[in-house]
């Protein structure tokens, strides 16, 4: 019966809005498909720019470059916002080989893990002990460990259809495997990489040693799947082959870097926030297109296609490219903490930072009041194959404006191949479909739309006008 | 109101599936997705054999190949079906350009289309008519046309949301252009790529003379969608711009060749056929791995999805791979054929033709009452991100099965890169995501597993039985 009773009331709420909605959405659609900027943006960024790992010249020309087009939007104000980022650097290429027998050796694709500490100099040769969880190590104990690399070696599930909950349930051992296997005695640790595919790349990410002391932080890399699935194969013939990689990368100072915030400032509720936004750093293998070079892009797109239809919005809407998502979210951090001192009221952030593959929806993080008010706006994303709402996370960047009241949201694309290019050196350009990253804008762009028009009545937000 | 009783009709009727089945289809999907073979199959069949237009080696060892592994499936029967077809030949690479003044030449990319006379040896040059459609010729008439090359460049809609739907709308220039262009005294025919990307790649793909004399008829090529606008912009500054082009392709007698065919004798229905199928042949510019290998190898996988996890089906499930779609459709309307002398009862035909990335979903060609039952089937696929189920055509190979009774089906993946590789040098195995692949080939498992077990009340197939 509860079945029954939802969907009367979609049959009953359905009417919560206009055939105006319907036509500026198509408009939105068609302005992103025909005219839309995200792509050339994209491109820039990728091309011009390249990767924009926090404290690098990449992500400072960045901070200039997406400033400089919001600029040209004719927006009612674009800033930048201090925020101070650690800045680690990769060093000398990594290098790593799997030694079968004295002088015997194959070369294998590593990267250090984003935060690592390096390497010794000469590098650390040891024997391997491979794992497949954390909670393995306690099994295994010191005497197992200790003097040994810890090669993490879970494969992503294959069979979840969101490939998103396939990283969730691996990425611990790239996130905690250096902290846990310290304790245990270990000299190094090698990650299996975050990725469903088998092939040559590394995939980087953060490592977090937590308050492990910095003289005792052992190094952490990344190995492709081909690499792993071989070493794997090779501890199985001989559980005594040994294991050598070198990396130098280095945690520096924190330096100076900015969010990059434009807004048109609302006709009737000004005060009155939405954000829709992205995180303008990336990793620094490849020129990070996907992620998330795509939702800067967009989200600078949503702010320019509102202007483009015509839609001259009652509240205020703020494109945020955050800085620091990868490692560190200082940005994110520092856009609530000034929001919280200044007293603004957001009523709505939307992120897009799962890829710029073809959408499909939304997840919100909302109240069920809040909820249902978007379920009735799903018939007008019908036309746009877009039928994916759901409940559940929104985006790291605007996760630290959670305050109870305020709903979150974040884009949902296809998750098929996201992992394929995730924090690795193939996460460029080429991976972009020119169309699908404009679908996505213009997906965005409709919601923005449809939440300032009416806005959450459940949360307190200045009551929707007639049409 | 009729959306109410739609709604309500979903309710009353969504019991109309078990347990058994949520089961059964969580089975189908992580087995394609973890243990699949439509990835492998296709790797073969693209990197191994390669292109395999009608007549051709490639398509000779491509019915020996597939054959061969269904034979290793331990299908109750597995055959070749002989058909005699068309053997075109695209001969050396065509060779154009655009000459701005004498001895001044730009170098464009173009494919002779399929089915097109060769140019003279020496190749063609003549001044350059640009169109928009087909009724423009007669707008200009034979005044303007006569001795002349003409340029269709009409673009794909970039704002209609289904790709194919930009393809229809466009596709009648490569069809019909050199047909009616004749009519006017043209010379040749440069068409536009079907692309709706900006790129280098020219697109062939079928032309069709009618019943023009042989003699009388015009080579006609396409071009890469770059080199269309290029040749645009140069025409707008100089109306008086040559194009110049040289092919050597030919129409050679027909071959013959062969469907492939294997099936599960069903073990109380046999009679009932269920198809599942693609098409074997492909152009010859790529590899054919989205056009379509990947429908083939995702309906092998079909009938080795519905063994490896236990499925006994009760009637009889027929992979088909159909020879020569692209350029004769000889090896459909040959099973159609035979189907009929031989009185077979087909209740349902699925076919993948439409690319190998992430499904969404399937179109259907049917009566109401047997598309209200698949509607009962659709919240089956919703953990699968399956929600696109409308009323529309199905697939060119199982169209000439169409009776009136049988009910026919093409799957819908996601159609936004389709047409980058549609018919080009790109369509490789490398733009193949092995887990899209692999979803479609579950998905489709899942729907012939459901009408196996339930069959089509509506057109007299075998009740349904208790689950």
């Amino acid at each position: 019966m509860k079945r029954s009773f939802f969907l009367l009331g979609v049959l009953i709420t359905c009417q919560l809005f206009s055939q105006t909605d319907t036509e500026i959405i198509k408009n939105i659609y068609n302005a992103s498909l025909s005219n839309g900027q995200s792509y050339q943006w994209l491109d820039h960024l990728s091309n011009q720019i390249g990767s924009r790992l926090s404290g690098s010249l990449g992500a400072e020309k960045a901070v200039q470059y997406t400033k400089e087009e919001l600029d040209k939007l004719g927006l009612d104000k674009v800033w930048l916002q201090p925020v101070m980022v650690p800045k680690w650097v990769r060093g000398n290429p990594e290098f790593a080989y799997i030694e079968t027998a004295p002088g015997k050796t194959i070369s294998v694709n590593i990267c250090a893990l984003g935060g690592s500490v390096a390497t010794p100099l000469q590098g650390v040769k040891a024997n391997v002990v491979e794992v497949h969880s954390l909670e393995e190590l306690e099994t295994l104990g010191r005497e197992k460990i200790e003097g040994k690399i810890v090669f993490f070696n879970r494969p992503m599930d294959a069979t979840q259809i969101n490939t998103f909950t396939a990283y969730g349930g691996c990425v611990d051992q790239r996130g905690s495997g250096a902290k846990e296997a310290t304790k245990f005695g270990a000299v190094g640790v090698i990650v299996r990489s975050m990725n469903l595919r088998l092939d040559d790349f590394p995939h980087t990410g953060g490592t977090n040693y937590g308050d492990t002391p910095i003289n005792q932080r052992i190094p952490a890399a990344a190995i492709s799947t081909n690499h792993a699935e071989l070493l794997s194969s090779l501890l199985k013939i001989d559980k005594d082959v040994k294991f050598y990689f070198k990396q130098s990368c280095q945690q520096l100072a924190d330096v100076q870097s900015y969010n990059v915030i434009g807004e048109i400032t609302g006709s009737e509720f000004p005060k009155e926030i939405i954000v829709v936004g992205g995180h303008l750093d990336s990793w620094d293998l490849g020129d990070g297109a996907h992620d998330d070079g795509a939702g800067c892009t967009q989200s600078m797109d949503v702010v320019r296609l509102l202007k483009e239809t015509g839609v001259k919005p009652k509240r205020t809407i703020r494109v945020v490219l955050f800085m620091n998502e990868e490692n560190g979210m200082r940005g994110g951090n520092e856009y609530a903490k000034v929001a919280k001192q200044k007293g603004e009221k957001h009523v709505f952030a939307l992120e897009s930072d799962s890829g710029g593959f073809t959408p499909r929806g939304f997840s919100f993080d909302c109240d069920d009041a809040s909820f249902n008010q978007v379920l009735n706006w799903k018939p007008l994303f019908e036309p746009y194959l877009i039928h994916y709402f759901v409940k559940g996370g929104s985006g790291a960047d605007i996760g630290p404006l959670k305050d109870g009241k305020v709903v979150l949201a974040g884009l949902r694309p296809d998750t098929q191949r996201y992992f394929d290019y995730h924090h690795a050196a193939n996460d460029t350009f080429d991976a972009i479909n020119k169309r699908e990253l404009e679908l996505g804008a213009a997906t965005m762009t409709s919601l923005v739309y449809l939440v300032d028009k009416y806005g959450f009545n459940s949360i307190g937000s200045s009551a929707q006008l007639k049409d």
